[in-house]
């Protein structure tokens, strides 16, 4: 069981990209982890997503190194041989979703003020076309059309409806629940579980494998603009005051 | 709001579709207007699709110059910057289904006399892959299938429930019901959104564009089959002794 | 009306895949025959699937025939021009389930001890990918992942809801409502139908025609492999067992 512990929101900058990263290399390459499980240790929160100060007013070159860590985060976790269930204790909006999502199971606590999506597009941001295929092989192509549009939050009974997640719990019993998850998928031989994995999921993986440092350029050219800068710092500010 | 008028049924003729596109592309162009919503100002009948008549004993040039218009329309619907909403409020078999499912949002009145499908099937006629991949994208490949191969018209209430149309609501809120959606997509910048329509679009609207030439050949071969004109000529003929 | 009927399990050994493909042939070159519906006449089951004994301890080339005979039949099923029913009168585990995933209708009855799904995982083996192929187009990418890396068996009131079956109804009404589907589907015309199923499933069996013989070296190489020919053995022996 991995825990995220950054308070106060568990948002994904650098530093937490790169030990997540470096955990999660661990665990593949420790034969004796066949599973992980990915939780919060902070209250009311899965994680915010990506981390704003990591894209605000820094340069060309952080924005390169932060996407590059960004990608490669989901790179081996949606194409990881292990079991990946993520049990999301809180909110998980932007990037915290796209970290559900790469999971092979997801159970969410079933309180309706906990919410989860792709909510770019409400900060005037764009998500990029693998977080994009990945919402689209867990929802299909309408729902995330719209959501994505729409940059929709869905509290977790509405997130159930359409698999968003694939099932909801009390929060005193997630853990049991997320443990009873894995031994049942555990319980499938290893090999023909990650070969099938690998056929579900290669097209998607390669794609991004394929386009990377596009997809890099992409991402520092759109966020150094300096519309997007105002809209994020505005986006900050208005956090900031929420806060205080 | 622009509303379909063209009497009995609002079937979309050359001169409709030239006229349509003319109008499109002035909102298009112009600044100020962010969203449209389209909507029948003939009572029962949204659009009854493409009209017959421009397909039966016509000559090459004009099939060709037909579909080239019925393939614009659908490049400039399906790839449009602003916010479409479509507030049917009557059947809308065929053509009048895909300007539908082209749009961002539907929203049907909730009267199961109203019927709406792609049912090009049961004329003996076969809806080209443009139209199979808009509506795969809406209501997923199974149902597409199944539909295609059927021709099914489904009222308004079956519709709702595999996604065809995303809201049902009584005639008279109708208008409201589709202000307010508007509302709600254009509270999102429309940047972002415009960003993340044409990135889940672009692949089917490039396919079209790619081989457009090619499907305007396709079509001149199919329907001036004399099979095809013939059963055209019958569907026409029922329908004239159904009016009177 | 195709009766499946090699006891004790109908399962697809080699003999039973080229009559299979013979009586299939016939009916598609018999112009008189617009549609099949395909049945069982062993209780209980309608197909276990692949013969394993075919898959073990057999020399390289019987391993080639035979997988080029599965592949042979999936695509005349899947490309059928013919209406294809499968009215699924019994469990129809793996191969089984492929048959029916490749008609154009699934019946089921509404028994629950009845189960069907793509399960082999379950055997330590991997469904090719044109088995994923035809099951993601019937449930989505979504259903389809989970339900192979498991490797699930769906009890038929399961699978109907989420649509790997189309409909259910008691033992005793399945050939007639296999009789009024087929009755329905042959009410369209056939040359509208046809174009349209092909413009459907084109892509897919257009991928295994261009894969055809890394398919078959693929096949080879991973049954022959010691692993999974020990499994299959024990997987043998547990069958016998609970027979026994």
């Amino acid at each position: 069981m991995m825990k995220f512990k950054s308070p106060p929101v568990n948002s994904l900058s650098l530093d937490f990209l790169t030990e997540f990263c470096i955990s999660l290399e661990k665990l593949e390459n420790d034969r004796a982890c066949r599973g992980v499980i990915f939780t919060s240790a902070v209250p009311k929160i899965f994680s915010s997503g990506l981390d704003i100060t990591e894209m605000c007013g820094k340069s060309m070159e952080h924005y390169a190194e932060f996407w590059r860590a960004v990608q490669e985060i989901w790179l081996r976790l949606y194409g990881s041989n292990m079991v990946t269930v993520a049990a999301v204790n809180g909110s998980s909006p932007a990037g915290g979703c796209l970290v559900a999502l790469s999971c092979d199971y997801r159970i969410m606590v079933e309180n309706p003020k906990f919410s989860i999506g792709l909510n770019e597009a409400q900060l005037g941001i764009v998500a990029p076309f693998w977080f994009k295929d990945t919402f689209v092989s867990v929802v299909g192509h309408r729902i995330a059309e719209r959501s994505l549009q729409l940059g929709s939050l869905y509290p977790a009974p509405e997130a159930l409806k359409f698999g968003l997640v694939d099932e909801l719990v009390p929060e005193e019993k997630l853990q049991e629940k997320a443990m009873a998850v894995m031994a049942q998928w555990l319980a499938l031989p290893d090999h023909a579980r990650q070969l099938t994995k690998s056929m579900m999921r290669k097209a998607v993986l390669d794609r991004l494998v394929a386009h990377r440092e596009e997809d890099i350029q992409n991402f520092i050219n759109f966020i150094s603009k300096e519309s997007i800068q105002k809209s994020l710092r505005m986006y900050m500010e208005m956090l900031k005051k929420r806060k205080s």
